[in-house]
């Protein structure tokens, strides 16, 4: 291996999650702790703070401070939704990332994000090694929503299904006080795939979880749900609960969310999920109670209720990239390995070339969702259980949870 | 004092709380080691358990489950929404009480619940008196809105406070991330009292909290709020956190959440106070982004993030309305008493007359919300804060939460 002598920047891309800065917490310990990385920078929103030269000096940071990034939620140097155009089509950004990589002497370059950050690492990569200027791009992966090709699974998911379980278990208690009971619709995050809304299954296992499961993965079919739900609510005392994603979509493939809705000035109301299966059932069963609620940004900020096992990965991904590119790697992007022991859990870091992680999904495999398209089977169980192991003892003041507090000190601009 | 020998009933009723069981398990283990106490019966949902005649053995249920109840969201024994006429008027569920009093020689009568609950007790015992059956009765409070008169605060209150202040510092933290700020409207519950919602003060002295607060104490001002919305955002990147109880009302008396939106069927849509709130600054003020959180059954039930203080005062509110029965007294509701040394909070257990304590409203004083009418003053702090002190340490099993499983040993119907 030949040592690189250089500055490392590190940036955080798209939705943040409970554990992306925990991630940032390898990145700068790490990184700082080594001596052929001659300056840490955390890049202001993402990409958009390298472009924009707004750069944070994380060694003026206190290191204990930094420590505290591994309970602190979302994302603390700013998070960016921006895509790169192709080089081919646009190459104004890659000079200008290059331009200041050279300004700062930016040899190490670490992105945290899910698939569109990947691209973005990959395409970085390229335009770097094309234009001759030596640089170890390594991608760090996050996304509640799990779905990341070529890994078992990602950074947030494990504390969003931690957390999106536990409050289904607490809301199924709440929902069965009176002697007459309600359908309680939960509305869970997932444009694309099921994993998020499969963890309410979680809940299930424990004996207090929702009846009825849909997930982006299959078509919605509307008829059979009221039926199902009738049913269910029937046979226990006017109760059921259903979990549904956001992005659950009918056969012909338009949104479950788009309710017809309009407000008095005739502008469409994107209800959400929970409110438009709410109105389907007070409409089709008005005989039973119906009560929708929606986990929003709470699901993917809650780190009072982490994974600690998620917690520590995150910290993992983001150690291990800064050790892979010292070592001499380069267009990675960490991924996680699960290695099953006499039933034990243990996951391993591995390492995904770029160029396959990006703009590839995941989705729930077909098996790990019943016949009828209402439910995952014990195959989603087995794989999600080991990820919410693991109680985070959160730093607390006054009661309250006790975020990292950054100086953010920014680099002078050159 | 006199021994009073017989069987006790307990009942929950109303809407439940994160710590509702807590008192339940005081209730029980202390009645359970009385020996006077010759049968503890628990009322399944409340009054109408009671009516009906369903009545749980609790002498039957394991020690050790019953502490479990301590951090079980809910009501174990199911709740009643079930207000009883005036003697006066009809007195037939009295005589049937008193039936069934007879029946299990019930001589105790405890029951848990809000100001309706405490009028229920108060209702009870004067039948109870003048039938010449002696049987001494004992409120337990609980409710997360705050508002029973003669209490320094609830049982439950400072549970779903931390909760509110917790779930509002994380997406305090997962509202920043972009370089384009949000606005974010939250729903928080409480009808005609606002001290839920003023919780939501406390994630700001943490420097996360909300910009605006808005209580049902007073009248809402759209007109004042669109201006103060928008020159917060508009000082702050686009940011600005506003918390609003679901009960607010404009100065004419009609509640706020009345939108007047109507869907395809022509049904008036109650979209709940944020969703009218959003819909006003989308209106008001489109070129900021707006999103809505409901914070629904979430913060009534939320025991994984529950206050330890609050949870130890509600069992020992259910311990001294047992102590205090077994000592001869009756007709008195359990109430709190803050002592304020060094600084430092304790508090005793006082008791309350139920005359005065039912059907009492105790709402948020004009002192401790700002001239504007949209922030709490520092009064309210000092009141709450100590309240949501001490992080409960709850049972988990796979990583999440054991609530109390109880085998519900139905008495026979003598």
């Amino acid at each position: 291996m030949k040592e690189l002598k250089g500055a490392a920047v590190f940036g955080q891309s798209g939705g943040p999650t409970s554990v992306i800065n925990s991630s940032a917490a390898g990145v700068f310990l790490t990184a700082l702790a080594s001596k052929s990385i001659t300056a840490m920078y955390g890049a202001a929103n993402g990409i958009k703070g390298i472009l924009d030269e707004k750069l944070y000096d994380i060694g003026k940071e206190d290191p204990e401070e930094l420590l505290y990034l591994k309970n602190t939620p979302s994302s603390a140097l700013g998070s960016v939704r921006y895509k790169l155009a192709s080089p081919e089509e646009d190459e104004t950004d890659y000079k200008r990332l290059l331009e200041v990589f050279k300004k700062y002497n930016i040899r190490y370059f670490f992105y945290n994000g899910g698939n569109d950050s990947m691209d973005t690492c990959n395409k970085v990569s390229k335009y770097m090694q094309k234009a001759g200027y030596e640089c170890r791009v390594m991608g760090v992966p996050k996304t509640i929503d799990n779905d990341l090709f070529g890994t078992d699974h990602c950074p947030g998911y494990g504390s969003a299904a931690k957390y999106i379980a536990t409050s289904i278990m607490e809301v199924y208690q709440d929902a069965r006080v009176y002697d007459k009971g309600s359908i309680i619709v939960m509305e869970i995050m997932g444009r694309n795939a099921g994993w998020l809304t499969a963890a309410s299954a979680l809940a299930g296992i424990k004996g207090a979880g929702p009846d009825l499961i849909y997930l982006p993965e299959l078509p919605f079919d509307k008829e059979q749900f009221i039926e199902d739900a009738r049913r269910i609510a029937k046979a226990n005392n006017g109760n059921c609960m259903v979990a549904a994603s956001e992005g659950i979509k009918y056969a012909d493939g338009t949104y479950v969310a788009d309710s017809g809705v309009r407000d008095k000035f005739g502008h469409a109301q994107l209800g959400g999920v929970a409110g438009t299966l709410g109105n389907i059932l007070k409409e089709a069963i008005p005989e039973y109670r119906v009560r929708t609620i929606e986990l929003s940004l709470l699901q993917r900020c809650a780190s009072h209720c982490g994974s600690k096992r998620d917690v520590e990965e995150a910290f993992n991904a983001g150690k291990t990239a800064v050790r892979m590119a010292l070592k001499g790697m380069t267009d990675y992007c960490v991924g996680f390995e699960r290695v099953m022991k006499d039933g034990n859990y243990s996951c391993k870091m591995k390492l995904i070339p770029l160029s396959e992680i990006a703009n590839t999904e995941k989705k729930v495999p077909r098996s790990w969702i019943n016949k009828k398209g209402n439910y995952v089977t014990d195959k989603f169980i087995e794989y999600a259980l080991p990820l919410i192991q693991g109680d985070v003892k959160y730093p607390r003041e006054d009661g309250l949870p006790r975020f990292a507090r950054l100086k953010k000190v920014t680099v002078r601009k050159k």
